[in-house]
Protein backbone atom coordinates (compact mmCIF):
# COMPACT_ATOMS: atom_id res chain seq x y z
CA UNK A 1 0.00 0.00 0.00
CA UNK A 2 0.72 3.64 -0.51
CA UNK A 3 0.11 6.87 1.67
CA UNK A 4 -0.55 9.88 0.13
CA UNK A 5 -1.63 13.20 2.28
CA UNK A 6 -4.48 15.26 0.66
CA UNK A 7 -4.59 18.80 1.00
CA UNK A 8 -8.10 19.85 0.71
CA UNK A 9 -9.86 23.02 0.33
CA UNK A 10 -14.04 22.86 0.52
CA UNK A 11 -16.94 25.08 0.73
CA UNK A 12 -19.09 23.46 3.38
CA UNK A 13 -22.64 24.98 2.43
CA UNK A 14 -23.84 21.84 0.26
CA UNK A 15 -22.54 19.25 2.75
CA UNK A 16 -23.34 17.78 5.93
CA UNK A 17 -20.35 18.16 7.25
CA UNK A 18 -16.99 16.43 6.50
CA UNK A 19 -17.75 12.82 8.04
CA UNK A 20 -19.52 10.58 6.14
CA UNK A 21 -22.62 9.52 7.46
CA UNK A 22 -25.80 7.92 5.78
CA UNK A 23 -28.11 9.72 3.56
CA UNK A 24 -26.65 13.33 3.96
CA UNK A 25 -23.61 14.30 1.76
CA UNK A 26 -20.54 15.14 3.59
CA UNK A 27 -16.92 15.91 2.05
CA UNK A 28 -15.67 12.78 3.08
CA UNK A 29 -17.98 10.50 1.22
CA UNK A 30 -17.23 12.62 -2.39
CA UNK A 31 -13.76 12.39 -1.89
CA UNK A 32 -13.84 8.41 -1.02
CA UNK A 33 -15.95 7.95 -4.35
CA UNK A 34 -13.35 9.82 -6.24
CA UNK A 35 -10.71 7.78 -5.43
CA UNK A 36 -12.84 4.86 -5.65
CA UNK A 37 -12.83 5.59 -9.39
CA UNK A 38 -9.11 5.84 -9.35
CA UNK A 39 -8.40 2.63 -6.76
CA UNK A 40 -9.83 -1.19 -6.19
CA UNK A 41 -9.58 -0.42 -2.23
CA UNK A 42 -11.85 2.67 -2.27
CA UNK A 43 -14.21 1.08 -4.78
CA UNK A 44 -14.37 -1.70 -2.26
CA UNK A 45 -15.02 0.33 1.03
CA UNK A 46 -11.42 2.17 1.97
CA UNK A 47 -11.57 5.29 4.17
CA UNK A 48 -9.62 8.26 4.25
CA UNK A 49 -9.08 9.89 7.91
CA UNK A 50 -8.79 13.79 8.08
CA UNK A 51 -7.28 16.15 10.37
CA UNK A 52 -10.33 17.91 11.10
CA UNK A 53 -14.05 16.41 11.53
CA UNK A 54 -15.82 20.00 10.49
CA UNK A 55 -19.71 20.61 10.88
CA UNK A 56 -22.16 20.88 8.82
CA UNK A 57 -22.08 24.41 7.20
CA UNK A 58 -18.28 24.92 8.22
CA UNK A 59 -15.50 25.32 5.06
CA UNK A 60 -11.77 24.33 4.85
CA UNK A 61 -8.78 26.21 3.23
CA UNK A 62 -6.32 23.44 4.35
CA UNK A 63 -8.16 20.55 5.47
CA UNK A 64 -5.53 17.41 5.39
CA UNK A 65 -6.31 13.50 5.06
CA UNK A 66 -4.63 10.46 4.46
CA UNK A 67 -5.35 7.94 1.62
CA UNK A 68 -3.81 4.29 1.36
CA UNK A 69 -3.72 3.03 -2.38
CA UNK A 70 -3.12 -0.13 -3.89
CA UNK A 71 -0.50 2.05 -7.05
CA UNK A 72 2.02 4.20 -6.09
CA UNK A 73 0.87 6.91 -8.11
CA UNK A 74 2.30 9.99 -9.17
CA UNK A 75 1.52 12.76 -7.40
CA UNK A 76 0.96 15.55 -9.22
CA UNK A 77 -1.37 13.10 -11.42
CA UNK A 78 -3.00 12.11 -8.56
CA UNK A 79 -4.36 15.24 -7.49
CA UNK A 80 -5.67 15.48 -11.26
CA UNK A 81 -6.93 12.44 -11.25
CA UNK A 82 -9.08 13.85 -8.02
CA UNK A 83 -10.23 16.71 -9.02
CA UNK A 84 -11.42 16.03 -11.93
CA UNK A 85 -13.57 13.00 -10.67
CA UNK A 86 -15.14 15.49 -7.79
CA UNK A 87 -16.48 17.89 -10.20
CA UNK A 88 -18.93 19.37 -10.15
CA UNK A 89 -18.68 19.32 -5.78
CA UNK A 90 -17.28 22.45 -4.67
CA UNK A 91 -13.81 20.52 -3.19
CA UNK A 92 -10.46 20.82 -4.46
CA UNK A 93 -7.49 18.54 -4.01
CA UNK A 94 -4.78 21.42 -3.37
CA UNK A 95 -2.29 19.37 -3.02
CA UNK A 96 -1.01 15.47 -2.61
CA UNK A 97 2.71 14.31 -1.71
CA UNK A 98 3.40 10.67 -1.00
CA UNK A 99 4.02 9.88 3.14
CA UNK A 100 5.44 7.32 5.52
CA UNK A 101 3.69 4.43 6.45
CA UNK A 102 2.77 5.99 9.94
CA UNK A 103 1.85 9.67 8.82
CA UNK A 104 -1.26 9.86 10.21
CA UNK A 105 -3.55 12.93 9.07
CA UNK A 106 -5.32 12.94 12.31
CA UNK A 107 -3.18 11.54 14.63
CA UNK A 108 0.24 13.19 14.01
CA UNK A 109 -1.20 16.31 13.88
CA UNK A 110 0.71 18.79 16.28
CA UNK A 111 -1.57 22.01 15.55
CA UNK A 112 -4.52 22.99 13.43
CA UNK A 113 -5.85 26.54 13.03
CA UNK A 114 -8.98 27.93 12.37
CA UNK A 115 -9.98 31.41 10.90
CA UNK A 116 -13.75 32.43 11.44
CA UNK A 117 -15.39 35.45 9.42
CA UNK A 118 -17.57 37.84 10.74
CA UNK A 119 -18.85 40.67 9.16
CA UNK A 120 -20.71 43.49 10.62
CA UNK A 121 -22.57 45.78 8.11
CA UNK A 122 -26.76 46.68 8.22
CA UNK A 123 -26.70 45.59 4.71
CA UNK A 124 -27.87 41.91 4.14
CA UNK A 125 -24.87 39.99 2.76
CA UNK A 126 -24.27 39.01 -1.34
CA UNK A 127 -21.75 37.40 -2.27
CA UNK A 128 -20.87 36.22 1.19
CA UNK A 129 -23.96 34.75 1.50
CA UNK A 130 -22.90 31.84 3.74
CA UNK A 131 -19.40 31.94 3.79
CA UNK A 132 -19.35 34.55 6.90
CA UNK A 133 -21.26 34.75 9.90
CA UNK A 134 -22.95 38.45 9.93
CA UNK A 135 -24.06 40.84 12.42
CA UNK A 136 -25.47 44.14 12.53
CA UNK A 137 -23.21 46.39 14.64
CA UNK A 138 -19.08 47.34 14.96
CA UNK A 139 -17.73 45.40 17.06
CA UNK A 140 -15.39 46.78 20.05
CA UNK A 141 -12.21 45.29 19.41
CA UNK A 142 -10.47 45.92 21.96
CA UNK A 143 -12.72 44.33 24.03
CA UNK A 144 -12.93 41.35 22.08
CA UNK A 145 -9.33 41.36 22.42
CA UNK A 146 -8.94 41.29 26.27
CA UNK A 147 -11.84 39.41 26.37
CA UNK A 148 -9.93 36.59 24.48
CA UNK A 149 -6.68 36.67 26.50
CA UNK A 150 -8.58 35.07 29.27
CA UNK A 151 -8.95 32.17 27.13
CA UNK A 152 -5.35 31.34 25.85
CA UNK A 153 -3.05 29.02 27.76
CA UNK A 154 -3.59 25.83 29.41
CA UNK A 155 -7.52 25.45 30.66
CA UNK A 156 -10.48 23.29 31.37
CA UNK A 157 -12.77 24.66 28.37
CA UNK A 158 -16.01 22.86 29.51
CA UNK A 159 -17.89 25.73 29.61
CA UNK A 160 -16.55 26.33 26.02
CA UNK A 161 -17.39 22.32 24.40
CA UNK A 162 -20.55 21.42 22.72
CA UNK A 163 -22.44 18.79 25.33
CA UNK A 164 -21.78 16.15 22.53
CA UNK A 165 -17.87 16.50 22.56
CA UNK A 166 -16.23 12.89 22.71
CA UNK A 167 -13.00 13.88 23.67
CA UNK A 168 -12.08 12.06 26.83
CA UNK A 169 -10.65 15.37 28.83
CA UNK A 170 -11.62 19.06 28.91
CA UNK A 171 -8.23 20.57 29.23
CA UNK A 172 -6.57 22.20 26.22
CA UNK A 173 -4.11 24.51 25.36
CA UNK A 174 -5.01 27.15 23.22
CA UNK A 175 -2.17 28.94 21.69
CA UNK A 176 -3.74 32.13 20.07
CA UNK A 177 -6.46 33.76 19.71
CA UNK A 178 -5.52 36.94 17.04
CA UNK A 179 -8.31 38.90 16.07
CA UNK A 180 -8.25 41.32 12.94
CA UNK A 181 -10.19 43.97 11.44
CA UNK A 182 -9.98 44.90 7.97
CA UNK A 183 -12.48 47.66 6.75
CA UNK A 184 -15.16 47.24 3.98
CA UNK A 185 -16.89 49.89 2.27
CA UNK A 186 -20.05 49.64 4.12
CA UNK A 187 -18.89 47.95 7.31
CA UNK A 188 -16.06 46.03 8.91
CA UNK A 189 -15.19 42.52 8.48
CA UNK A 190 -13.56 40.96 11.97
CA UNK A 191 -11.04 37.65 11.23
CA UNK A 192 -10.61 35.45 14.64
CA UNK A 193 -7.39 32.66 14.37
CA UNK A 194 -7.54 30.47 16.50
CA UNK A 195 -4.52 27.94 16.87
CA UNK A 196 -4.03 24.80 19.30
CA UNK A 197 -2.77 21.39 19.19
CA UNK A 198 -6.12 20.69 19.27
CA UNK A 199 -10.01 21.77 19.64
CA UNK A 200 -13.04 20.26 21.09
CA UNK A 201 -16.13 19.80 19.65
CA UNK A 202 -17.95 23.14 18.91
CA UNK A 203 -14.97 25.48 21.21
CA UNK A 204 -14.04 27.48 18.19
CA UNK A 205 -17.82 28.82 17.47
CA UNK A 206 -18.34 28.42 21.30
CA UNK A 207 -15.83 31.09 21.94
CA UNK A 208 -16.02 33.38 18.80
CA UNK A 209 -19.85 34.03 20.06
CA UNK A 210 -19.49 34.53 22.94
CA UNK A 211 -16.69 36.99 22.15
CA UNK A 212 -18.91 38.91 19.73
CA UNK A 213 -21.40 39.49 22.96
CA UNK A 214 -17.98 41.24 24.59
CA UNK A 215 -17.48 43.39 21.34
CA UNK A 216 -21.38 44.28 21.19
CA UNK A 217 -21.20 45.79 24.71
CA UNK A 218 -23.34 43.00 26.49
CA UNK A 219 -20.95 41.39 28.16
CA UNK A 220 -17.79 43.20 30.58
CA UNK A 221 -14.99 41.75 28.86
CA UNK A 222 -13.65 40.34 32.11
CA UNK A 223 -17.32 38.10 32.34
CA UNK A 224 -15.32 35.61 29.79
CA UNK A 225 -12.82 34.94 32.74
CA UNK A 226 -15.26 34.16 35.07
CA UNK A 227 -17.23 32.07 32.45
CA UNK A 228 -14.26 29.96 31.64
CA UNK A 229 -13.66 29.81 35.22
CA UNK A 230 -16.78 28.31 35.90
CA UNK A 231 -16.76 25.06 33.47
CA UNK A 232 -20.64 25.19 33.10
CA UNK A 233 -21.53 24.85 29.58
CA UNK A 234 -24.04 27.12 31.28
CA UNK A 235 -21.81 30.02 31.51
CA UNK A 236 -21.27 30.06 27.78
CA UNK A 237 -22.60 33.07 25.52
CA UNK A 238 -24.48 31.87 22.69
CA UNK A 239 -22.70 29.32 20.12
CA UNK A 240 -21.88 31.28 16.53
CA UNK A 241 -23.21 29.98 13.52
CA UNK A 242 -21.09 27.51 11.78
CA UNK A 243 -20.94 29.34 8.06
CA UNK A 244 -18.60 31.74 8.75
CA UNK A 245 -15.83 29.12 10.18
CA UNK A 246 -12.45 27.50 8.20
CA UNK A 247 -10.26 25.36 9.03
CA UNK A 248 -7.07 27.04 7.48
CA UNK A 249 -3.89 24.89 8.53
CA UNK A 250 -2.60 21.76 10.10
CA UNK A 251 0.78 21.11 11.25
CA UNK A 252 2.53 18.15 11.26
CA UNK A 253 6.67 17.63 12.59
CA UNK A 254 7.54 17.07 9.32
CA UNK A 255 5.51 18.47 6.62
CA UNK A 256 4.21 16.29 4.48
CA UNK A 257 3.89 18.52 1.79
CA UNK A 258 7.34 20.09 2.08
CA UNK A 259 9.20 18.74 -0.67
CA UNK A 260 6.44 18.80 -3.54
CA UNK A 261 6.56 22.30 -4.72
CA UNK A 262 4.15 21.45 -7.41
CA UNK A 263 2.45 24.44 -9.91
CA UNK B 1 -42.46 62.87 -5.96
CA UNK B 2 -39.33 62.22 -4.75
CA UNK B 3 -36.07 61.04 -6.03
CA UNK B 4 -33.75 58.91 -4.49
CA UNK B 5 -30.12 57.18 -5.62
CA UNK B 6 -30.21 53.89 -4.40
CA UNK B 7 -26.36 52.01 -4.00
CA UNK B 8 -26.65 48.61 -4.66
CA UNK B 9 -24.02 45.23 -4.34
CA UNK B 10 -25.48 42.11 -5.73
CA UNK B 11 -24.43 38.63 -6.64
CA UNK B 12 -24.93 38.03 -10.35
CA UNK B 13 -25.34 34.53 -10.51
CA UNK B 14 -29.15 34.01 -10.10
CA UNK B 15 -29.66 36.64 -12.65
CA UNK B 16 -29.94 37.26 -16.26
CA UNK B 17 -28.38 40.33 -15.91
CA UNK B 18 -29.58 43.93 -14.56
CA UNK B 19 -32.48 44.67 -17.07
CA UNK B 20 -35.50 43.64 -16.32
CA UNK B 21 -36.54 41.27 -19.22
CA UNK B 22 -39.53 39.07 -19.75
CA UNK B 23 -39.72 35.53 -18.10
CA UNK B 24 -36.22 36.00 -16.45
CA UNK B 25 -35.14 37.11 -13.13
CA UNK B 26 -33.11 40.60 -13.43
CA UNK B 27 -31.34 42.62 -10.94
CA UNK B 28 -33.47 45.57 -11.61
CA UNK B 29 -37.14 43.76 -11.65
CA UNK B 30 -36.06 42.41 -8.18
CA UNK B 31 -35.55 46.06 -6.63
CA UNK B 32 -38.55 47.24 -8.29
CA UNK B 33 -40.22 44.38 -7.08
CA UNK B 34 -39.43 45.62 -3.15
CA UNK B 35 -40.31 48.79 -4.13
CA UNK B 36 -43.56 48.13 -5.63
CA UNK B 37 -44.41 46.66 -1.75
CA UNK B 38 -43.06 50.17 -0.62
CA UNK B 39 -45.13 52.82 -2.93
CA UNK B 40 -47.96 53.03 -5.47
CA UNK B 41 -46.28 54.30 -8.27
CA UNK B 42 -43.64 51.31 -8.24
CA UNK B 43 -46.90 48.95 -7.30
CA UNK B 44 -48.19 50.61 -10.80
CA UNK B 45 -45.08 49.92 -12.97
CA UNK B 46 -42.81 52.75 -12.05
CA UNK B 47 -39.24 51.75 -13.69
CA UNK B 48 -35.98 52.87 -11.92
CA UNK B 49 -32.53 53.78 -14.05
CA UNK B 50 -29.28 52.07 -13.12
CA UNK B 51 -25.71 53.41 -14.18
CA UNK B 52 -24.08 50.54 -15.77
CA UNK B 53 -26.65 47.70 -17.10
CA UNK B 54 -24.57 44.87 -16.15
CA UNK B 55 -24.78 41.36 -18.08
CA UNK B 56 -25.99 38.12 -16.78
CA UNK B 57 -23.26 36.58 -14.35
CA UNK B 58 -21.73 40.28 -13.82
CA UNK B 59 -21.47 41.12 -10.10
CA UNK B 60 -21.63 44.37 -8.71
CA UNK B 61 -20.18 46.11 -5.63
CA UNK B 62 -21.49 49.77 -6.37
CA UNK B 63 -24.13 49.82 -8.79
CA UNK B 64 -26.23 53.35 -8.94
CA UNK B 65 -29.93 53.35 -9.87
CA UNK B 66 -32.36 56.09 -8.98
CA UNK B 67 -36.05 55.85 -8.14
CA UNK B 68 -38.87 58.62 -7.91
CA UNK B 69 -41.28 57.85 -5.18
CA UNK B 70 -44.39 59.33 -3.38
CA UNK B 71 -43.50 59.85 -0.09
CA UNK B 72 -40.31 61.39 1.28
CA UNK B 73 -39.08 58.38 2.81
CA UNK B 74 -36.13 58.86 5.46
CA UNK B 75 -33.07 57.34 3.58
CA UNK B 76 -32.16 55.10 6.56
CA UNK B 77 -35.50 53.65 7.18
CA UNK B 78 -35.96 53.23 2.94
CA UNK B 79 -32.71 50.95 3.02
CA UNK B 80 -33.75 48.66 5.74
CA UNK B 81 -37.34 48.60 4.42
CA UNK B 82 -35.90 47.55 0.69
CA UNK B 83 -33.12 45.50 2.18
CA UNK B 84 -36.18 43.48 4.03
CA UNK B 85 -38.38 43.04 1.06
CA UNK B 86 -35.72 42.35 -1.41
CA UNK B 87 -34.81 39.01 0.97
CA UNK B 88 -33.95 36.00 0.36
CA UNK B 89 -32.43 37.50 -3.08
CA UNK B 90 -28.68 38.39 -2.87
CA UNK B 91 -29.16 42.46 -3.33
CA UNK B 92 -28.55 44.68 -0.76
CA UNK B 93 -29.19 48.16 -0.15
CA UNK B 94 -25.57 49.60 0.81
CA UNK B 95 -26.89 53.43 1.14
CA UNK B 96 -29.96 55.39 -0.11
CA UNK B 97 -29.98 59.29 -0.23
CA UNK B 98 -32.51 61.96 -1.58
CA UNK B 99 -31.30 63.77 -4.75
CA UNK B 100 -31.97 66.74 -6.71
CA UNK B 101 -34.84 66.17 -9.55
CA UNK B 102 -32.10 66.49 -12.08
CA UNK B 103 -29.65 63.91 -10.84
CA UNK B 104 -30.07 60.26 -13.06
CA UNK B 105 -28.22 57.36 -11.93
CA UNK B 106 -26.96 57.13 -15.27
CA UNK B 107 -26.64 60.25 -17.52
CA UNK B 108 -25.39 62.25 -14.61
CA UNK B 109 -22.45 59.04 -13.86
CA UNK B 110 -19.13 60.87 -15.03
CA UNK B 111 -17.02 57.74 -14.21
CA UNK B 112 -17.41 53.68 -13.69
CA UNK B 113 -15.34 51.72 -12.59
CA UNK B 114 -14.87 47.89 -12.88
CA UNK B 115 -13.42 45.31 -11.29
CA UNK B 116 -12.20 41.92 -13.37
CA UNK B 117 -11.12 38.75 -10.92
CA UNK B 118 -9.33 36.18 -12.50
CA UNK B 119 -7.24 33.38 -10.87
CA UNK B 120 -4.82 31.39 -11.59
CA UNK B 121 -4.42 27.83 -10.07
CA UNK B 122 -5.05 24.46 -11.08
CA UNK B 123 -6.72 23.07 -8.10
CA UNK B 124 -10.70 23.88 -9.20
CA UNK B 125 -12.04 26.59 -6.84
CA UNK B 126 -14.77 26.59 -4.32
CA UNK B 127 -15.81 29.24 -1.92
CA UNK B 128 -15.11 31.81 -5.48
CA UNK B 129 -17.01 29.55 -8.02
CA UNK B 130 -18.84 31.80 -10.09
CA UNK B 131 -16.99 34.69 -8.28
CA UNK B 132 -14.17 34.84 -10.12
CA UNK B 133 -12.79 33.25 -13.61
CA UNK B 134 -10.17 31.06 -13.22
CA UNK B 135 -7.27 29.47 -15.45
CA UNK B 136 -4.83 26.78 -14.74
CA UNK B 137 -1.33 29.02 -15.12
CA UNK B 138 0.58 31.54 -13.58
CA UNK B 139 0.35 34.92 -15.84
CA UNK B 140 2.91 37.01 -16.72
CA UNK B 141 1.99 40.47 -15.13
CA UNK B 142 4.89 43.28 -16.71
CA UNK B 143 3.12 41.63 -20.02
CA UNK B 144 0.16 42.57 -19.51
CA UNK B 145 0.91 45.72 -17.85
CA UNK B 146 2.81 46.74 -21.14
CA UNK B 147 -0.16 45.30 -23.47
CA UNK B 148 -2.40 46.89 -20.93
CA UNK B 149 -1.03 50.51 -21.58
CA UNK B 150 -1.71 50.63 -25.33
CA UNK B 151 -5.23 50.70 -24.61
CA UNK B 152 -5.42 54.11 -21.98
CA UNK B 153 -6.64 56.81 -23.49
CA UNK B 154 -8.83 58.29 -26.72
CA UNK B 155 -9.13 55.67 -28.92
CA UNK B 156 -11.89 53.70 -31.21
CA UNK B 157 -12.29 50.53 -29.41
CA UNK B 158 -13.98 48.86 -32.09
CA UNK B 159 -11.77 45.46 -31.89
CA UNK B 160 -13.39 45.48 -28.26
CA UNK B 161 -16.44 46.05 -28.34
CA UNK B 162 -19.53 43.27 -29.01
CA UNK B 163 -21.33 43.32 -32.27
CA UNK B 164 -24.55 43.95 -30.62
CA UNK B 165 -22.90 47.19 -29.08
CA UNK B 166 -25.96 50.31 -29.56
CA UNK B 167 -23.44 52.90 -28.48
CA UNK B 168 -23.56 55.63 -30.67
CA UNK B 169 -19.70 55.74 -31.16
CA UNK B 170 -16.69 53.43 -30.74
CA UNK B 171 -14.43 56.79 -29.58
CA UNK B 172 -14.03 56.04 -25.68
CA UNK B 173 -11.33 57.29 -23.56
CA UNK B 174 -9.99 54.72 -20.66
CA UNK B 175 -8.71 56.46 -18.22
CA UNK B 176 -6.93 53.82 -16.34
CA UNK B 177 -6.64 50.38 -16.71
CA UNK B 178 -4.06 48.79 -13.29
CA UNK B 179 -3.60 45.35 -12.60
CA UNK B 180 -2.50 43.81 -8.93
CA UNK B 181 -1.55 40.38 -8.58
CA UNK B 182 -2.32 38.72 -5.34
CA UNK B 183 -0.60 36.27 -3.82
CA UNK B 184 -2.45 32.71 -3.00
CA UNK B 185 -1.28 29.71 -1.11
CA UNK B 186 -1.94 27.64 -4.26
CA UNK B 187 -1.78 30.30 -6.88
CA UNK B 188 -2.23 34.05 -7.87
CA UNK B 189 -5.32 36.52 -8.35
CA UNK B 190 -5.23 39.28 -10.49
CA UNK B 191 -7.30 41.91 -10.27
CA UNK B 192 -8.10 44.12 -13.17
CA UNK B 193 -9.09 48.03 -12.25
CA UNK B 194 -10.68 49.82 -14.84
CA UNK B 195 -11.94 53.46 -14.81
CA UNK B 196 -14.09 55.36 -17.83
CA UNK B 197 -16.36 57.48 -18.25
CA UNK B 198 -18.58 54.99 -20.11
CA UNK B 199 -17.61 51.68 -21.86
CA UNK B 200 -18.85 49.78 -24.91
CA UNK B 201 -20.64 46.80 -24.56
CA UNK B 202 -18.45 43.90 -23.62
CA UNK B 203 -15.95 46.03 -23.81
CA UNK B 204 -14.23 44.86 -20.25
CA UNK B 205 -14.57 41.46 -20.68
CA UNK B 206 -12.84 41.77 -24.56
CA UNK B 207 -10.04 43.59 -23.08
CA UNK B 208 -9.29 41.13 -20.11
CA UNK B 209 -9.61 38.23 -22.27
CA UNK B 210 -7.20 39.91 -24.91
CA UNK B 211 -4.74 40.60 -21.95
CA UNK B 212 -5.08 37.33 -20.63
CA UNK B 213 -3.60 35.90 -23.84
CA UNK B 214 -0.78 38.04 -23.28
CA UNK B 215 -0.22 37.05 -19.90
CA UNK B 216 -0.23 33.46 -20.99
CA UNK B 217 2.28 33.87 -23.19
CA UNK B 218 0.00 33.38 -26.45
CA UNK B 219 -0.07 37.34 -27.68
CA UNK B 220 3.17 39.64 -27.81
CA UNK B 221 2.28 42.59 -25.68
CA UNK B 222 2.47 45.10 -28.67
CA UNK B 223 0.02 42.54 -30.41
CA UNK B 224 -2.82 44.30 -28.22
CA UNK B 225 -1.66 47.89 -29.88
CA UNK B 226 -1.92 46.15 -33.39
CA UNK B 227 -5.32 44.86 -32.28
CA UNK B 228 -6.85 48.29 -31.31
CA UNK B 229 -5.60 50.10 -34.53
CA UNK B 230 -6.87 47.57 -36.65
CA UNK B 231 -10.76 48.61 -35.39
CA UNK B 232 -11.74 45.54 -36.23
CA UNK B 233 -14.13 43.07 -33.96
CA UNK B 234 -12.04 39.77 -35.49
CA UNK B 235 -8.39 41.35 -34.17
CA UNK B 236 -10.18 40.77 -30.58
CA UNK B 237 -8.55 37.90 -28.00
CA UNK B 238 -11.66 35.58 -26.59
CA UNK B 239 -13.97 37.32 -24.67
CA UNK B 240 -13.51 36.21 -20.92
CA UNK B 241 -16.40 34.50 -19.38
CA UNK B 242 -18.84 37.15 -17.10
CA UNK B 243 -18.74 35.96 -13.25
CA UNK B 244 -15.41 37.60 -12.54
CA UNK B 245 -17.11 41.28 -13.38
CA UNK B 246 -17.78 43.46 -10.68
CA UNK B 247 -18.99 46.90 -11.19
CA UNK B 248 -17.04 48.92 -8.28
CA UNK B 249 -17.90 52.33 -8.50
CA UNK B 250 -20.00 55.12 -10.11
CA UNK B 251 -19.03 58.65 -9.63
CA UNK B 252 -20.88 61.82 -9.89
CA UNK B 253 -19.93 65.55 -9.97
CA UNK B 254 -21.43 65.74 -6.71
CA UNK B 255 -21.97 61.96 -4.72
CA UNK B 256 -25.21 61.87 -3.39
CA UNK B 257 -23.96 59.62 -0.57
CA UNK B 258 -21.34 62.20 0.84
CA UNK B 259 -23.70 63.32 3.27
CA UNK B 260 -25.58 60.49 4.33
CA UNK B 261 -23.13 58.60 6.30
CA UNK B 262 -25.39 56.34 7.91
CA UNK B 263 -23.98 53.37 9.51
Amino acid sequence: MHRFALKIEYDGRPFAGWQAQADQPSVQEAVERALARLDRGFAEGARISAAGRTDAGVHATSQIAHADLQRDWDPFRLREALNFHLKPAPIAILDTARTDADFHARFSAVERRYVFRLIARRAPLTHLRGLAWQVQNSLDLDAMRQAAAHLVGHHDFTTFRSSICQAKSPVKTLDEIAIDRLEQPHGHEYRFHLRARSFLHNQVRSIVGTLERVGAGAWPSGRVGDALAARDRAACGPVCPPYGLYLSGVRYPDDPFAAAGHP
